[in-house]
């Protein structure tokens, strides 16, 4: 069996270009005692993987040039040697950037039975949706009533932290990149003040959105957002920092922000976090989350990219602001 | 009576000088009912003093030119009408920066029985103390036997820190501008490595000393200090931001750490605080750090000015290095 798989073929310098990629075709093995083959119905491109596409130390080790990368997928299995797989089982594995692959069974996790299409579980109910959760709830230590601000709130993790906000009675605000993700943002997912970050000053749309200041500040982007919510967080606010897309295809260092010290007098904390620090949570997530996005009370979109020929289309495109929802590539060929 | 007391004359653009204040000569009421008057015996200038001198909107209001600054002060009762207090009763007030005042009562409270020399309670004892106290307990949530990097490690707050962290068992990284500092704290304190931040490239002071990293760092100065250590730091690491003393008398806005998104990775929280967010501490403190003085599991040092003339000189050597532990000015008129 042949996989069409994706390498790094040089690190990309800035914003990633398709030349920075090979699409390769690889055999596939039978699978061995204990192995399973599994044929990929779709994967995930994520902001922190342009992280690992730089030589260095962080934590996750960085892609090799000229191997297959690798990152979230959902995939079926079509042959099996292990006794707690069978064939047509869902299965979720870091095996992906490629059509099919023979892995041990110890290196998936089998989904059981499926609350939603597949893809679902690549974002709302994946690591992304998983991300929002820990980090507004545990991290953020939101409460009820509170006023939160999201950055990247058309993403996938921004729109689903702005929903978890709104089902805990919160005032909610976000930032986006075009119209079309501001009119998705108000009228469908209910945010409270939604504005465009093209458009004015960001510290004069968080005053008028909040005019009593910001409990929590959900960073997903770092850069000016992170330093203009700092300039308007009420005592003892709290500022999960998740991702800082808007520096990681910076090739020089990005000073951070000018006002960090207001963060003494105002008593605030600034965490950092990835969603693994928090894996002992992943049964109560998957709980509750399947039971919002099955009653409605949180929705999802997602943008499809189509086989794995346009993935790394797909990767780049997280950076331009090409995606309202998580950024999925189909892999099924149904499709 | 009559009061020599320090007010602003004007406010300070970047390092303050003597020319910023002014001494002037109060008259002092005798008390009415319910108030005392009391004969400060020392006062305490904080770097903390140089953010109000700067008419913007903080967790304290601006100090006002032309009024009499405010400060931390140990007093003696000379005269009294209310019933809690005596003649000859030791109180900490607010009062400082002048020899004597009339306040009410519940403007001050008293000290009790000493367990140390009065102006022990403006240091060891009192604010820096606590501050130590609450930031690396509380706010670092410090564990037996963690590494601890301390800056302005020859300070007030710094000095007990560092001593906190041995009672418990862990390995001291301290930073501070002199030799002579240096000595004390390796040679008196027990630091276990110490070094001068004028004197090469922090971060290589930091691997040597801390081959492991760092699980907390005590920000007092912020700036390419706290950089380094974010560079530095273990997994889950937690940085206390206590106060930037680099930065105090910057006139431009003094950008944050380049390397903040290595928080996200590494699961890092920087959480800024000050002593009064932590008051219902208080009682816990004083008893527990009495007890540690009195064994001598903590010593303290003090730099002495003499006399309200001499206050804002001391004031100002808080910036240049001056202090070698607390600053303090002595106001008794028999040293």
């Amino acid at each position: 069996m042949i996989s069409r798989e994706v390498q790094l073929k040089q690190r990309p310098e800035g914003m990633p270009t398709v030349d920075d990629f090979n699409v390769v075709e690889v055999s596939v093995p039978e699978p061995a005692e204990n192995e399973v083959t599994v044929r990929n119905v779709c994967m995930s491109v994520d902001p922190y993987m342009r992280g690992r596409m730089v030589d260095r130390k962080s934590y996750t080790p960085p892609f090799q040039l000229g191997e297959t990368l690798t990152g979230g997928a959902i995939g079926q299995v079509v042959a099996s040697r292990n006794k707690g797989l069978a064939e047509g089982d869902y299965v979720q594995s870091n095996f992906g950037w490629r059509e099919t692959f023979t892995a041990p069974a110890d290196q998936l996790s089998s989904l059981g039975t499926l609350a939603a299409p597949p893809s679902a579980y690549l974002g709302v109910l994946g690591m992304p949706g998983m991300t929002a959760y820990v980090g507004l709830l545990e991290v953020g230590a939101l409460k009820d009533e509170e006023t939160v601000f999201v950055s990247g709130a058309a993403g996938a993790v921004g729109s689903i932290v702005g929903q978890i906000a709104k089902l805990k009675k919160c005032r909610v605000l976000g930032s986006a990149g075009s119209a079309e993700k501001i009119a998705w943002l108000r009228d469908d997912l209910n945010f409270d003040y939604v504005f465009d970050y093209h458009d004015g000053d960001l510290l004069a749309h968080l005053r008028e959105g909040a005019p009593q200041g910001l409990d929590v500040y959900f960073d997903n982007v770092g850069g000016d957002h992170l330093e203009a919510a700092i300039f308007h967080m009420r005592p003892f606010g709290r500022i999960p920092l998740c991702g800082a897309i808007s520096q990681y295809n910076a090739t020089e260092p990005v000073p951070g922000p000018v006002n960090l010290t207001m963060a003494i007098g105002l008593g605030l904390t600034l965490q950092g976090f990835i969603v693994s620090h928090f894996n002992h949570l992943a049964a109560q997530f998957r709980s509750d989350m399947e039971g919002w996005v099955n009653s409605g009370q949180i929705k999802y979109r997602e943008t499809v990219y189509q086989g794995v020929d346009h993935a790394a289309d797909a990767f780049i495109g997280l950076f331009t602001g090409d995606n309202t929802g998580k950024m999925v590539v189909n892999l099924s060929e149904d499709a």
